[in-house]
């Protein structure tokens, strides 16, 4: 019964689409040149549409009734539109109104390879799987019995170098949260010099009050983004939004380079940037030991992704990594949305070429499940201390060894690789021809971003963009960003490049 | 294909099993009186065990083994033994050694309506909810089509009195992260007198500062639980492993109430304890206002639980209803552990018999999914500000629903207080008999506990219990916690009451 799906699935790949007319419809306001698809191996996508084909502007009529009748449950005002997810298929989000995107936003950067992958559905037909949907166990007090090897399978078989510990949990911010904790942990038991608290550790921590909560504090950047919950959120600062009117810490917060781009055509001003960023970190660390809130870890993403895709070169990191050494800080780098492929590389951090690239790196999002990889003595000693009932979710590691076994297969990396310097080609290119509306055009494989003149600009070209059917997200102040899964191929950058041009010449 | 195992568990359903055997062999050791089973309406259990089957002490050599494997990956101090969730039915649970032991645990509490419920099996087998599995929806932004109906036919056919809306989160400890958010940003609107934030606001807020980020609290309650992550944290007051070396707030925790059980034998002396802790109550409220950090909502389980079982009586709860309004402070309800049927009622709060017992009730667990419900004017007026990536996962409604449907079909929150009785009148029996070891039996409906004479003695209890086939679980200092699924008949009880009967007698 299962398989039924799977197979008019299957079928459906076959039936050739309206990609055709809906270019040709597009094309009708096209004023720039044309991006020629090549003859791209499709063969692996081929339960992939060919196009996006569009019937209404989005949200459509039905959407707009769905969201009235879920705007009496709950807020609904960053609601986009509603899906259909059985019909959609590879990179192609069909929503409600039967409109079918071309999806670069990729539900937040958060799905790996495609909607409805048969690999995924197959997995769903094994009857062998089904016990782990619907019997979700604790897994910190009475895991099943491939835990160990779904664990060595996936989340393992793409350990970061120097690592091969890793601790599953739920979503993106509490694996921040939890990896916190795990260096709030280890600072103290090296202060203490051993692992046994006092008795006024013991009495103290019960009622908030130091040193059982010592005043320790994390080392983050301006532009950073790490989640919402209230301890990831202190060391969130991308926009105000998010943090508006929640209580917070007084922890360090160190400016991120802001670097102009292309990054190799600036490399000397760059470098001179990135030194100025690397000396406040470490006046910032000396400045809060002396306030006796020393710092326990640096947490940092690779790309920072939701504050504006701001890019650092792997001297940053490097000296970054360095200073945190230097200076007995935990270094964690949080990978919750660069990790998983998009840049070419599984994870962003391999691109800096270190083989000790962090004593912590979270992940969520393409993995499916959240969790963090850590050096063995960022492990608490006892057990109960880094825990939660659930502790993420088997039935996603299941998922994820299907992920990571296309990923190797179709060799999807290198194809990312590709495609994404075909996506940013295209982005020099339109901004060559647009100098008045694109600028800043950067990325790694295909986690790019462009910046737009301003922001209410950026808003009308996004929608404008979805109802020509390519579904994009925004970041920072007035950045596009690109996170298409990473079945992206060339042709897939050629569909969505044509139609930003068409777009993009209205502005002329 | 999904429905194979279906089958077998079926069939294998209707196999007789060791039961008579274990219980014949427990009982050699047994110097109390037996419980003996009345013909319980075995019907609708009926894919369901007959009874524990024990082939080694748990945990067994492959356990053990399988435990040596994962601690290489992470740590396994708190693992008990590895399960095989394929075989494990109803209310009983089966490791990987064999053993089969009736389980009042029930994965912290959360598993609902047994393993491997026919229901849920039925659920993976409908083509229809497989895209709900594989296409994991960003559901801020772009949820399903059935969403809304789905939530209807879910949390909202079970809202708490007065409460239409609600949002789901991915589990307890984020569902109270952002419930304390959604508190903060009403209180500060609240203060302002209107919705928009000052420029200073907005400046502040993204460096951690006040007024952007407002010195305000949560005030909790001593004993509390309410999660492991950072803000949560600053609310739980149950161990010391739990909050040592982890930075936290200066916010009130008031006492909660020590009562004498049972409850209605000391009713005057439990008035005069509550009479106490609520006017402490009161008085941390104005401190902490004094002292600049306004108390914005309190937070309160209906029965601390991990905190070893502490009960309050329904004018307790009412009086502090009254005091958070008197006081301008949303009132917020944990119902994490204690939701989704357990005391006999659906929500624990309903014992109280109010119209308004709360602001805000938060639930994950039994319910399968986190989140919160909340009155209208506690949602916050953009959208992002309660938000994250994935938001719940539909894939859990779905199996809510189900879960549901099972309640109601089966009337099982009157089996539970059934049971429960049962459970609790064998437990006062037990306390008579074994007044050296046992005392304070408590519970409502199946939500049961009793006090061990201390800790070391408790934790060989549980050990040995569990050899026998009973898996139970600790909480609080020295408190033994049931925590049985839905499906818990008074003949479970029986089962259990026998076998405790046995391991006590050793004591005597």
């Amino acid at each position: 019964m299962a398989s039924s799906l799977f197979s008019r699935q299957l079928s459906l790949s076959l039936q050739k689409n309206l990609w055709l007319g809906a270019a040709g419809k597009s094309s009708s306001s096209n004023t720039g040149c044309r991006y020629v698809s090549k003859a791209a191996p499709k063969t692996q996508v081929e339960y992939d549409y060919d196009g996006p084909s569009m019937k209404t502007s989005v949200p459509g009529p039905r959407s707009k009734e769905l969201t009235k009748q879920l705007g009496e449950i709950q807020n609904v005002a960053a609601v986009n539109f509603f899906c259909n997810y059985e019909e959609s298929r590879g990179n192609y989000l069909v929503d409600v109104d039967g409109n079918r995107m071309l999806d670069i936003y990729s539900q937040i950067s958060s799905i790996p390879i495609g909607y409805n992958h048969p690999a995924l559905l197959k997995l769903m037909a094994n009857p062998n799987n089904l016990s782990a949907f619907v019997n979700r166990p604790a897994l910190g007090i009475l895991p099943p019995e491939n835990f160990p090897d779904k664990l060595t399978e996936s989340l393992l078989s793409v350990a970061p170098s120097g690592m091969t510990r890793v601790q599953t949990m739920a979503c993106g911010s509490c694996s921040n949260e939890n990896a916190y904790k795990a260096m709030f942990i280890w600072y103290r038991n090296k202060e203490r010099g051993h692992n046994t608290p006092s008795d006024e550790d013991l009495s103290t921590c019960m009622i908030n009050k130091s040193p059982g909560c010592p005043d320790l504090s994390i080392l983050s950047f301006m532009g950073g983004f790490h989640g919402r919950t209230i301890g990831a959120l202190a060391t969130t600062h991308s926009k105000a939004i998010h943090k508006l009117d929640v209580p917070s810490f007084d922890w360090p917060i160190a400016p991120f380079p802001r670097l102009q781009y292309p990054l190799e055509e600036f490399a000397k001003e760059n470098a001179q940037e990135e030194a100025r960023c690397l000396e406040e970190v470490e006046d910032l660390i000396i400045k809060w030991r002396q306030k006796g809130k020393p710092v326990a870890g640096i947490v940092i993403e690779p790309i920072q992704a939701e504050g504006g895709d701001n890019h650092a070169t792997p001297n940053f990191f490097k000296s970054l990594r360095n200073i945190a050494r230097k200076h007995g800080c935990a270094f964690h780098v949080d990978e919750v949305q660069t990790g998983g492929g998009s840049t070419g590389k599984f994870w962003a951090h391999e691109h800096w070429g270190m083989e000790d690239p962090a004593d912590i790196v979270s992940f969520s999002k393409k993995l499916l499940t959240g969790g963090f990889y850590y050096k063995a003595e960022l492990q608490a000693e006892k057990g109960y201390r880094i825990f939660n009932t659930w502790m993420g979710d088997p039935s996603k590691n299941l998922f994820l060894v299907e992920v990571l076994n296309v990923i190797r297969r179709e060799r999807l990396l290198e194809e990312v690789t590709r495609s994404g310097k075909t996506l940013l080609n295209g982005l020099y290119e339109l901004q060559t021809q647009y100098p008045g509306i694109l600028s800043r055009a950067r990325g790694q494989g295909t986690f790019c971003a462009i910046d737009v003149c301003d922001d209410e600009t950026r808003d009308k070209i996004l929608l404008k963009t979805r109802d020509k059917g390519v579904l994009l997200g925004g970041c920072g102040d007035r950045s596009i960003r690109f996170r298409p899964t990473l079945l992206f191929k060339e042709y897939h950058a050629h569909i969505f490049l044509n139609i930003f041009n068409d777009v993009l010449a209205q502005y002329k």
